[in-house]
This record gives structure tokens, sequence and C-alpha cells, in this order.
């Protein structure tokens, strides 16, 4: 299958039991959920997907589930990071079988990441898998820094790497530090959907982010594309402080998940252990957040 | 003197020239802009100050300069942070000796940051001074961790110390674990605005920041604290995308110093080496931005 | 299987064939290798032995062929840290299963890790093992600081966890300071064996730690508990050169894995990826370490 | 004045008295007690000369001081790192004109430290000085990692910039790397002199450490610079459990300052705050391992 990756991907939760088990019939309704909402493709096993808070069971059994569930509406794209390059192939092996429409990986942590040692370890990962590769630009989780030079030589040197999604600020510096390097590159912005406006009038293809209004980021992108700049800033701007209130530091996915919760895309906000709680005063402000903007019943799709 | 610290300060920029010299004449002006605009009172020599990019005598240059400007007009709190103890109570006893209303000191970065080894260090201090303290919590920059539990100790045992600037996400929950320990801080927020209405919600006396629109926040708090809570979040909601635009890490700084300078309330927009620089993007999108929110002419006041 | 966890432990490396498989041949080889060295029980699956660029598989696979190899001879430990608590609980369940003596944990790397939350992550695993668990204190690998305090708290709250693995400088100072609060534990060293001989003079149990003549680190052992402190010294001392090369900073079991080749008791010196590489000149200077020792044929077991 | 900077060169410690004022008698004694030793050099004011802790007057007291008590007898490298170039550069001119030999200047903490910026940095320093530089890569404490290649290109650009003191583990393989790119620099060790045999093996010109018995690297030097590894190999060897003791992470300045107050090099141990004190098992053990390596009288020059 050969889906285009572009536009706004839904990061997507993995939900979860009040037990911690793994929510299989939340899983199928958030995907549906999201696609309702009109996401181009979703990216399964990211961080805040808690990938590596799951077995290998348990990340087989969500590739399965979500690709069998999207039954082919949207591209699928799977984080296959793994400490071992070895797993890491075997993952992307793996989910390119199921259905994958590209799996996105970041270095692991490690010792003296030198721009050789991580260009290396692409190299060694792409003579396994010719299939397309989403570059994960990740410090603050991974501590390695890709500068604009080294992926600009990685887009030379690796044919598949032709998609990059960034998370290291300032970005929209980044996107143009690369776009005036190379043109091999579709990249996607993140860090919630902060920067969403600025990061395509940069050249961003897209965005991949968790946010849980999808449709919100959707309406956005698609006036921006379509010329209608104006209803882009207003749309952006009106939803700002809802977005602004869900990428807080620490507890953004606990927020994320609470409002997915809330909006009946899942049965539980739990999150698995270690993750840091919120507390009632959070709980509150959410609630204020959603009236100053206007939406009164999160269950229904905001109309814009 | 003995002024009240509350409401919203502005943690004001240092002035370059091109050169790189301190510029003693903006600095008067940067003054005069920021109490025109209604600062409530003036943070100096903090991080985003570039003070630990400035000499001696350059700071204590500084200080006089601005408390000669402000004339007892609002409070001046002056960043005395230093690694050494006795230069850290030297500068803290020179801004009181100069008319300072409080001093804000954080740790600096030590091996092995303990609770008891910052306690005695601010015991320490003191000792020494028994003026208003503001105790900086600023973890990305200096790596030490102060628990709710911690500072509710340090309250209690150092009777001057009564102030508290947090810096360490997430904030508001934060605010709420401190208010639950204790009673004895006047809280302020920062990140730059971002949470400014949520701060105030959850009991913050105010804010210190170096957002570069003063009168926005001033008029937020304002409408905040005499309850026309519609008001106050018009206000900022309207402006939150200038607030965020600002507050980008690495670059905010530049940002900041670009909109002061387009304001008209200093000459040059010069940060001292090592800085991170803007391009010529970043330049177009505060353009875009100010227009996005109906500032068309940044020297005047906002009208709100 | 009840077997008294103390003494002299080797952190075992694991084999890998040219083609980074799993060599289980050499494994076998280098657990018997191990054991005539004298080794008063194994460690397995810690950091030094590479088992996060492992399947869970290739896990489960080292766990038995280890502990059968063993046949009950000596102890063995297995690591079982995971990001996911369940996971982690699975692994420790499947150790003991195979006869595991007990398991190391440590907790993984996270947001916020407060006392609070590190002990509730121990407190977790221990509803639902009961065996014996080494608590592992790793900062420089996952940035949880565990204080002395801390850890007391610990011991009184889980009755199964009576086994701690210090790797944090300076250690005597943090044996000394557990020491005062709590006599739970059996405590074990590291760094290499740098300071066995001030560990064991603090009240260390032993040591875990992958140094390739174990032999070496057990004489010094069994003297200095035997009471003949002057030859403990004498032995340490003696051997020191090696030990502190051993140990150098990144690289180290890369050297550790090139000793353990030349002691024949693996098939190849072989890391997986991504690893740190030596250079023609640290090849070099373990021949003039070992020939400044004395070792002139490291495959044979060294007289004492 | 123009004196070769080569061989062993102390970090010179900055004495204070036990209310934490410097202590300038101690100063001029120690300074003495070290070129009877027979220091090649000494470099004062970096790190462990806590030159961070101290004022401006301060720093420039001790430059004047130890200068003054050298007359002349040895080269002295003066520390001026400052977060602010311009500092930085006026440290320099002082040092230069009381009579320094050469600067030892490290990056400051940065955000982005890129191998441009921090070449920019030099290079702007060096329109300023034209005397000598001691470039001094020191990640562990500014976070800025200096490659090989970097420092090639460095060394290139800016002809002052002849020296290089090292602290970047692997040590060996980092000075290997720079001689396979340049003979540019003369190359000094540090690491407390962990690994003096190894580094002169690669090729460094020297060292320069703090380590409290000077007699015994210089000893080891001079055997090993004319021809006599033997008895190089015999000396570091045997004093190799005092170095490695000293050298422990955290408390090093710590052993240090008490290892030349019982040398009688300095009237006190005091540190300035904020340090970390050792405890009494420490002061024990320092006891134990001089004995151990036959130092019965650390007053007395350690006869070899």
């Amino acid at each position: 299958m050969s889906q285009k990756i572009t536009g706004i991907f839904n990061i997507l939760a993995t939900p979860f039991t009040p037990d911690y088990q793994l929510d299989v019939t939340s899983l199928r309704q958030l995907v549906n959920f999201q696609l309702n909402m009109g996401a181009y493709g979703l990216t399964i096993l990211g961080v805040l997907g808690e990938a590596a808070k799951m077995s290998v069971d348990e990340r087989k059994l969500v590739v399965e589930t979500v690709i069998e569930t999207v039954a082919g509406r949207v591209p699928v794209v799977v984080g296959t990071s793994h400490e071992d390059t070895a797993t890491c192939v075997a993952l992307s092996k793996a989910a390119f079988a199921a259905g994958a429409a590209g799996v996105m990986i970041a270095p692991p942590r490690m010792e003296k990441p030198t721009d050789e040692r991580v260009i290396g370890l692409y190299s060694e990962i792409a003579t396994h898998i010719d299939q397309p590769i989403v570059v994960q630009d990740f410090p603050p989780v991974n501590g390695v820094i890709m500068s604009a030079d080294m992926l600009a030589t990685l887009a030379e040197k690796i044919p598949n790497a032709r998609y990059l999604k960034l998370e290291d600020p300032p970005l929209m510096e980044k996107i143009g530090a690369i776009r005036a390097r190379t043109d091999k590159f579709e990249i996607f912005g993140g860090l919630g959907g902060m920067f969403l406006l600025e990061e395509l009038g940069r050249g961003a293809s897209g965005t991949m982010t968790g946010f849980a209004f999808t449709e919100i980021l959707v309406a956005i992108y698609q006036a921006f594309n379509e010329g209608r700049r104006d209803e882009a800033e207003r749309i952006f701007d009106h939803y700002l402080p809802l977005i602004r209130y869900e990428n807080q530091p620490v507890i953004n996915l606990t927020i994320r998940k609470e409002l997915l919760y809330r909006r009946g895309a899942m049965a539980h906000p739990t999150l698995r252990q270690p993750f840091v709680p919120i507390d009632a005063g959070t709980h509150e402000e959410i609630g204020w957040i959603l009236k100053r903007v206007g939406i009164a019943d999160p269950t229904q799709k905001v109309q814009l």
C-alpha cells in the first residue's frame, strides 16, 4: 500500500482500563473517533502513545488493531524506535507486513551521539527496510542533537528517509534551516500544535501531534492550504488558549487523555505508571478553558 | 523604603549598543517606557536581563541608573544570584543601599543540591540581610529542584523569604501544592505570561516576566482582580498568539528585544554574545503576529 | 531456591557473534569461566549486559541459558528493569520461575521522580512479587536521585527490598549515610571495583561489577573478610592500574569485552549497535597494562 | 615574558580562612610549596580554584599574589572564562599585564553550542588578545562538546590557540583523534592524573591537574621523558591508589584541600559554600591510603 503521508496526523493515545490493561475496545473507538474528526493519518506507538510502557506483544496488538480498524481509509505510521537496532528493524518489518505506510524512528539515547554515528544507525536500518522512514528529531527525550547540516546529509544518503518529524525548538527556524539545505524532506511539526500556522507558513507538509481536537487542526490546515489565510488565522487564534493549556510540560498527556475521555473517545483517562497525575485545580481549569473557547459539548465535533 | 511587591512586574531587558556596550540612555528610556505602560514594579538583572554577561561594575551601574530613573514611583527588585555566597550578599547589600525593595536570589548550579544544602544557603544569606528576599525557582537554569515541602520549610525558617518566583512547570499545580502547605509566600508566576490568568486563578499575587507588552498583562491583572473575569479572559485570549510567539524556547529574549526595539523602547535590539540570533522568517513572523492581534503601531500603548 | 546473595557477583557481559546475533555457545562458556574464577554469583541483563539492546525473547533465552548452565552452583540475579511496570513484573516472575535468586530493578527515567513516586513504584512491584529485590541506584543512567533518607524509608515499607546496588558517587559516603539510617540492606558497591576495598571497609556485603578478572576481586574480598587486610591491600593496589584502565567512561564495556575475548572467555568481543568502539591505541594500551601488572597469559586464572 | 607552557602544571587550589575569607598568606605559602615540589608551572583560577565563587577583586588579588610570589620562576596560566565575552577579554588582558604566560578559557554554558558559535567565540576573543590561549575542553561543566574536527578547525583559524586542556573522557582516544588531524596543539591531560602515563604515551605535552602530590607527577613525567619507562610505570602504579582516591567525583576538591592542609601547604582546608563536605569515614580513609602507599609524613616531599 502506498498512501501519501501528509497533512494532519494524529499521534494516537493508547487507552488503558482502570487496572492498566490495554483497552482494545477503546482503541478501536478512538481510531474511529479520530478519523471522524478528519485526521489525514495516524501515528501510533510514539512517546505520547506510551509505547515504552508496553510489552512487545501489546505493541503488536496495537498495530494490528489500529490498522484493521482503519481499514485502508488513511495511512498509518508506526513508531518503531528501540535501543536495539535489530528489534527496531524487526518491529519495522512487522509494521509494514501489517500494512503500515511508514515507520517513525528516533535514535536511542546513546553515548557520544556524533553525526557519523547517528547517520550510521539510519544507514544500518535502511539496509533492511526500503519503505518510508519518518526521521524523528526529539532531543528532549533522547539527547541526540540533529543539526540541519546532518539532516541534509542524511537525506542525501538514505533514499527512503523522506519524512522528518521535528520537536526541537525553535521549530520554525529549524524548518527554515533545513529547507535552505535540502528539499528532499516532507517536514512535520509538533509541539502540540502550538505553532501550526507558522510551521505551515515555513513550508511544513503538516503536523503530527496528539492534540485532542483534531478537527480544529484540520480546519486550520485546510483553510491555509486553500489560501483562506484569514480564516486559518481566526480559527487558530481562537482555539489557542486550549492548545496552549493542553501543551503544558510534564502533564500534557494526562490532560490530553482527560480531554479524550470527556470527548467520549475512550472509556477511561488512565495512564500507565509511572506518570504525573493532575490535581483538582487542573480538572477545573480544563472546564474553564473549554467554556472560554466555546466548546459546550466536547463529545460533539467542533463546528468551525 | 518599604514598597509592596505585588502585581505585574516587568523583568527588565538590558539595552546594549551595536558594539555591545551598556546603553545607559536606552536603559533610562526603557524604564520610563515600562512605567508608562503601567508596570507595578521592575525586576532587574535576572537571566533575561543578561546579568551573567555583565561585569560587576556594569551591574552596579544598571542598579543605580534604574533606581534613579524610577525615583520611587514603583518598587525595584534586583537579581543578586551569584555562585559565591559572599558576592551574593555584597550585591544584595549594595542593592538595598541603592534603594531596592527586594532582591531575587536563585541557588547557583551545584553538586548534590539537597534540600538541606539549599535551605542552608538561604539561611546563610539571611544572616546578613533582613530585607525582602524573592526566592527564585529556576531548575532549567540551575538544575536545583525545589519541592513544595522544601519551600514550605524554607518559609518557616527564614522570616524575610516571603516572595517566590516560579518558573518550573507545571506551574499551576506547583502554586496549588505550595498554597496547600503554607500561606507565607506571595507567589509570582512566569513563563512569559503564558498562564497568567490561570496562575491568578490559583492565588498568585502577580507575575514577573519580560513580555514586551506590559500594558496587556496589567489590563488582564486589573480586570481579574476587580472581578471582571470575562474581560480578563477576553484580553488574555486575544493577545495569546503574541504571548506564545515571544515565549519560544532558545530565542525568546532575541524576539523580546526585537519587539522592544520596534516599540521604540530602546535604541537597538542588540544582545551580548553568546546568544542565538533570529532569522529573516522570524522577523516576518513577528510582523504577521502583531497584525493578527491588531497592533498596527507597536510604539503606541495598546488600547484594550 | 533460596541462595544467599553476598560477596563478589559478576555482572555478566552478553556475547554476540560478529553479525550481532546472540552467541549462546559463548554465553555458556562465559558462565563457566566466571564460576571457575570464583564468582559468588552472577548478575545478568544489567546495563553492561546490553539488556536494553536485546529483544524480550533474547532476554528470556539468556535467563534460561545462564540458569541452566549455572545449575544451582551459585545464585543468579536477573535485571528486570523496564519502563513498563507490568513488563517489569512479568520479567521478574519469569526470572523467579526459571530459578533466579533475585531480581535487580532500577526505576525508569521519568518526569519528576519524587521520593513518593519512586517508593510507589517499588511498592507496586512488591504487591506482585515477594522474592528478593535488589534496588539499583543508577542516576547516571535514569536521572533518579535516591537519597539515604528515601532508601531507609523504602526498606521500612518493602520487606523484600533487602539488597541495594549502588552506583552513585561518592559511594563510600553513601554507604555510610545509609548504614547510619538502616541495617536492613545488604549493600553492594560497583564502579568497576575502583573502591572495592574501601566499600568493604564501610560495611558493604560485596560488589556487583563486570570487571573482567573476577578472581582478583574474589581474592581481595576473601583476604579482607578473613582479617588478612595487608594481603587484601597488596592485591588490590597491585591490580588497580588494570581496574582503573577498564573503568574508563564511555568505553568501559568495549574494553571489558576485549579483555574477556583475550581471556578466551567468549569467542568474539562484539558489542551491539550503538556502541563506542576503541582505537588501535587502546588495544595497545590494554597489552601494556596487562604486562605492567604481570598478567602474561590472560587465558589463565591469575595466581595471587 | 615568554615562558614555555609544558610539563606538569599544578592547578592551584585557593586557600580560604575558616570564615571564608581569601587567605593570602596561605596562598603565598601554597605557591612556594608547589614550586618546591617541582611544578613546571601553575594554572590558577580554574574550576578547582573555586574561581566562580570569588569576586572580581578577589580574582585580581589572586593573580597578583601568585605572579608576585612566583617571581618568574615558572610560567603562570590564568583561568579567565566568563559568561560575558568582554569580561573574559578584560580578565585576560589584566592577566597578561600582570605577567601571565597564558590564559585558559572554556566556553560558557550556552544555548545551542554549535561548532560555528564556539569557534566564533574564540575568534572574537582572539581579535582582542594575541598571547597564548589554552583552550579548555570541559563538557561536564559547560555542556559544550568539542569534537576533534572542530578543534582542528579552531587551531587552523586562531594562531594563538596553541594549547589544549582536555577533560572529556575517554581522554586517550581524544588525544589520538586530535593528533591525527592537527599537530598545532600542545595537549594537556587532566582527570586528576588518573591516566598520566597513558596520556604521555599518546603524545600529551604534560598535564594540568590539582593532585596534591605534585612531586609524584613530576617524577613520573621526567622518568617517562628520559626514556626510563619502567621507572615511570613503577612510580605511577605505586601511587595510583592515592591518585584514584583523591579523584572521587563530587568530593575531589574537598579531599584535595584536606590533603594540602595535612601537607602543611596551607593553614586551613576550608572550601567556600556551596560545597560537599566529607564525612569522618573519608577522613579515616585518607589516612589509610597514605599509609598504604608509604607516605608516613605528608609534610615532607615524597622520596621516589
